[in-house]
This record gives C-alpha cells, sequence and structure tokens, in this order.
C-alpha cells in the first residue's frame, strides 16, 4: 500500500465490515448496524473526516480501552408530548442519536414540533444524519452537538469550545432538500493538517497560535487554537461564530445536564467517556401551511440561488447540501475511495477485532 | 446643529415623541407605544441603527406614503397547540412580533415548546427584543426575520439575500443572560456607509462590487453586494453564512407564506409593503432539567468564558450579550446620545406629523 492512490470499496462491504467489527467488540448487532450506516452515510456523502477513517481510534479503541461502553442504552430522565431528556449512559453517540431523533419525530408527528437533549454521550459522527431524518416525514429537522475543546472564544486564547455543528435539513419537491450541516469554528482541525502534509500556509482566520496571535502556521495552530466561523476578532463577525459555538454548548451540554467547560476536556483527551451531548428537534410543515406548496416555493427558492449569476471564476451557485447529494450520487457509481492511511486503519481494525477485513472493488471482481 | 456632538435625550422622552407621532399617523396607540418601546430597546443596547434613528424612513415615511396600512392587524391562518401562521396584513412589524412572540411563549408554557410564522409584515426592528421576551418565563427565545436583498450567495454576485438575523436568548442565574443577536452577513450595510465617510477601505470579505470580485472600496461594496458571514468563497466559511441566511428566508418567508426571492425586492425598494416575514420560537427549559441548576450551570459556563485568557491586545472575553448590556447600563445615567444626523430625522418627523419633537437633557435641565 505503499502509494496514495485510493482503494475502492462497494459502501455495503464497508458497511458490512464496521458492523461486525464492533459486534466483535460487544456492541448489539442492531446498535453497530446504526454505527455502520451513519459512517457510511458520511463517506457517501464525501464527509470523509466523519466516516469509517475514525472506526478505529474514535470507536474501536475507545471501546477496547473501556471508555465507551458497548452495551449501554440510554435512560429516558424527563418526558412530555414535546420534550424528551434522554442520559445516553456512555454509550456510543450513533444508535442513541438515531432513536432519539426518531422518537423526536415521532412526537412532533403528534404534537406539530419537538425537541430532545442528550447528556453523557459520545462522538455521533455527521449532524446532518440525524436533522435528514425529518425529511422524509415533511418535517424541518435540526441537530447539534457538542464536541472536545479545540477552538478559542473572540478575544480569548484558551481552549473553551469544539467545533459544535449545527445541521438543519428542510425538504423540497421532487426530493430535493436544503441540507445545511457546519461547524460553527471556520474550519475543521483537518483543514490544518492537510495545510502542514502539503506545506502551505493556512489562511487569516483560521487559527491563533498559543500566545493568542493569528498565525498562518499549521504547527502553531495546530499548539494553539481554531477560531469560530468569522475569524479573529469581530471584524469579520467572529463574535457570531463564538455565539453559535456557544449556542451549542449551550443546548446540548448545558440544556442536556451533560458535561460542560470546564469539565469538558480538550479535544487531544479525545478518550474520556460521555463528555458528548446532543441536541435534537423535528417541527412539522403543516403545522404551518400546506406541505406541497411549501415545498414547490422552497424548490423556486432553490433553484433561484442556483440559476443566479455566479461570480468571476466561480460556474454555478451551490445551497447546503448540493455538493454532498454530488458527491453521493457519484459514489454510488464508483464505490467509496479511501486513501492508503485509511486502509491501513481498516486493517488495524481487522487484527484487534479478528473480523475479516473488507475486500475492495478490484479484490471481488 | 453644524457639529458632531451628540444630543442626550432621556429615553422616555424619545419613546413618548415616537408614540405621538406615529398615532398622529393614525396608528393606534397600542400599537405605537410597542413601536417606540421596541425603537428604544435598540437604542438602550446601543444599536443605533435600528433606533430612533430609522423612524423617519422605514416607518413614518412608509405610512404617509401608503406602503404600510397603519390600522392593520394580524390574522391567524392556522394554529395548533404548539403552532401559530400569522398573516400580518402590512401591518407594522414590531406590535405584530410583540404580539405573536408573547402568544408563542403563552403556548410555549402550556405545551413545552411553540413555533411561530409571521408573513406579509414589515420591517420589526432588532430581532433580540423577541428573543429576549422568552427570558423572564424561563425560556428559550428565539427569532429571525428576513429582509431586502443587500447579499450575494456564496459563489454569485446577484442580490439574493438580506442581513436576516437570527437571534437566540436564554435565561442564566442573577438575571444573566445568553443574548446572540447576528446578522448572517459579515457586516451590516452601516459599516460601508461608515467607511465611506471615513474614507476607509473596507476589510477583505465584507462586500464584492458589482462585477462580483472582492473590494475593499467602499462605494463599489454599495454598489455591489454584502457577503455571507465567512466572507467570499468557502475558503473561510462564506458557504456557511450563506446557509444561515438562506435558512432565515425559508423558515421566516417560505414556512410564514410571505414574500421570497425572486419576488422579494433589493433593499433599495425599501418602499415595497408586506415584503417581510418573521420567526418566533419559545422553549421550556423545564421541559428537560430544573430551572434552577440549569440557570446556574449556564452562569457557570458563560463566565468560565468571560474568565478564559484574553488574547493578546484584548482586556477580556465577551459573551453575546455582554456589550449590550453594559451599554444598556450606561445609557441609564447618561441618557441616549444622538448625532446630528438623527436629530434632524426627528425634526422632520416632528414636522410631518405636527408632533411637538423630543426635549433633550439640555433643553429640560
Amino acid at each position: 500500500m505503499p502509494t496514495n492512490e485510493r482503494t475502492y470499496y462497494d459502501a455495503e462491504e464497508l458497511w458490512a465490515f464496521v458492523r461486525r467489527a464492533l459486534v466483535a467488540l460487544d456492541v448489539r448487532d442492531d446498535d453497530a448496524a446504526l454505527v455502520a450506516e451513519i459512517l457510511g452515510a458520511s463517506d457517501m456523502r464525501g464527509i470523509e473526516s466523519h466516516g469509517v477513517a475514525r472506526l478505529e481510534r474514535f470507536y474501536v479503541d475507545r471501546i477496547r480501552d473501556g471508555f465507551i461502553d458497548p452495551r449501554a442504552r440510554e435512560t429516558t430522565t424527563r418526558e412530555t408530548a414535546t420534550s424528551l431528556a434522554v442520559d445516553a449512559n456512555n454509550a456510543l453517540g450513533h444508535p442513541v442519536g438515531d432513536r432519539v431523533m426518531r422518537r423526536t419525530i415521532a412526537k412532533a408527528a403528534e404534537a406539530g414540533c419537538a425537541i430532545a437533549t442528550v447528556g453523557r454521550s459520545n462522538h455521533y459522527g455527521i449532524a446532518g444524519y440525524y436533522a435528514m431524518l425529518a425529511l422524509e416525514h415533511d418535517m424541518i429537522g435540526i441537530s447539534s452537538t457538542n464536541a472536545g475543546r479545540l477552538a478559542a472564544p473572540t478575544g480569548g486564547r484558551d481552549l473553551m469550545l469544539g467545533t459544535n455543528p449545527f445541521a438543519y435539513a428542510i425538504p423540497a419537491a421532487d426530493g430535493d432538500a436544503f441540507v445545511l450541516d457546519m461547524a460553527t469554528t471556520t474550519v475543521a482541525l483537518g483543514k490544518l493538517e492537510i495545510a502542514e502534509r502539503l506545506g502551505k500556509p493556512l489562511q487569516p482566520g483560521w487559527a491563533i497560535d498559543a500566545s493568542g496571535a493569528m498565525t498562518l502556521d499549521p504547527r502553531a495552530g495546530m499548539l494553539g487554537a481554531l477560531l469560530p466561523l468569522g475569524g479573529y476578532g469581530t471584524e469579520n463577525g467572529g463574535h457570531k461564530g463564538f455565539g453559535l459555538g456557544l449556542l451549542a454548548d449551550i443546548v446540548c451540554g448545558v440544556l442536556g445536564s451533560g458535561v460542560m467547560v470546564p469539565d469538558m476536556p480538550p479535544s487531544t483527551h479525545v478518550l474520556d467517556p460521555g463528555i458528548t451531548s446532543h441536541f435534537f428537534a423535528a417541527i412539522r410543515i403543516d403545522a404551518f401551511r400546506d406541505v406541497a406548496a411549501f415545498k414547490t416555493d422552497l424548490s423556486t427558492l432553490l433553484n433561484e440561488m442556483r440559476s443566479s449569476t455566479p461570480a468571476p471564476g466561480y460556474e454555478r451557485v451551490y445551497v447546503a447540501g448540493d455538493p454532498e447529494r454530488s458527491r453521493e450520487r457519484a459514489h454510488r457509481e464508483t464505490g467509496i475511495g479511501l486513501d492508503p492511511v485509511v486502509v491501513a486503519s481498516l486493517e488495524r481494525v481487522s487484527e484487534k477485532t479478528g473480523v475479516a477485513p473488507p475486500r475492495s472493488r478490484a479484490e471481488r471482481a
């Protein structure tokens, strides 16, 4: 595997491997299937950072080292017709998130809207997956999660926030949809790692060094902190990104009775158990207007954006969810391509679990 | 009035003037009192762009020219225990917004959470005012509005979005609160106007010129478009700000059965009636956990942020709502200081309505 070329896998082959590997670690089969499906959804949508690339370090190792409880199931601590407060009991984040979002949708189907919080959970993958579960129910889906500390507040230099994403999914006509899934930092840590690997400088507004000064040096940024969306200081709205990141910590960590700063560890201490909290909401569109008319109008709005005049150097305007949708279409054709480093990681998972590694398209041909 | 010095007014004096001026234009007294209170709240919080500075052009002139209906009242088009769809019938945005947010809070008090949309309304001032109405009810308050087109989508150059703010208000202990009220553009148009007046260049990421290229020239930016939070292109997350701006257009304009692109006019056509739509939500904190514990934990979180290490050149870290709160405290002492251009505008309002102008602190002394 000494080249940089990608190896292509059928999605089903990868998912079956994830499922078997987790079952070998004492995860219940239905929970393992959900983790596989959600990591798979991430790879299919081209969000590789949250797909099978994370299987070893985020899930397999944490279970093996006793930090995530593979048998735990969530318990409900408070419940009304429109709300659900859940303690994940340090279970895997994906199956808890999937079940809680589906319960939120079921509540919203009865009540019009519903909201759920989950405390003491673990990394749940892409926020967008959970929000998108609402689409087929003609609802607006919302999800957020907090995460280990990687970012500094505006005007500060300490690690005080995770990348704390928000996701919103809203159905339009003919399967079209608005799907916004965004970290509240300018960029994720992965962008700094890529810049370092390529020997390229960072963009201004991505990171500060350990002294709190803006830096273009990837290494210094990794030893410092990420900046909130809007960048350094308030000049370009960094306080807005900081506000959104803090909002995620409030509706997830505080409302969810979970771990919050100062007890939330820096994300370098990835092994702390149950530090993650989530937020879910579902809203029935027909509580406000006719669903078909809403979807048609939303498609009109999205298409107006898409067909507006591109700026110089741009081919067209994309709305939130468009790039992921076109990558998903492409991956259905090509299979999922994994970098050598990810292939090697899956081979280590195979060794650690005793489960045969996934076979590439070439091997199966 | 040939100096640049500010004239200071007691808040009550200004509000009484606003109320009388609107009543003289056939606005009902209770509606006029709400407009006065909400413009006043904006000035008190130091958001001068949305205070009495807008009285003449946004409200008085639009009523006089027949674009806002001063006698109109909102009607409810759809209602459930958790939702409210309202048609503002081209009434003033402030009183409609105030009443609808209070109805949303009352519904949430019964149901746990509630959401409202308002279509065919007019400019409602600061989004934060409505969100903050939830605070004393131990609820999370949310509000958003769309607005005339001033901003371009990421990768585009046409005016396709307003500054489309979101506001979130969440109560903490002892009167403390998290209050985020943010436009989804990097900056508001006012920042370009100030730069032009001072002969200063714009910051990169604020605006594009009419060709769609990034510009540092204030005049060119005003003839072009504002950029979404995150700035030009996707490198610094401009697509995230664009996504948030579009989200506001969807939950306000589309969900609210209001006016949306392509029918939403550019904001230069400020006189189009009933083009604005709003969104409101209220969430009971005790649906998820004990309110007192929540507020204590939120105060801890906010104070952890505030007491974290400042970056070089910064005195301290502020969380969302802190700057407005300290300005409000200062204004209680000093009164509200108005620029000569705003004083002149209020004098024109006096002439247009036949209502005696407000008397400054100096005049009343």
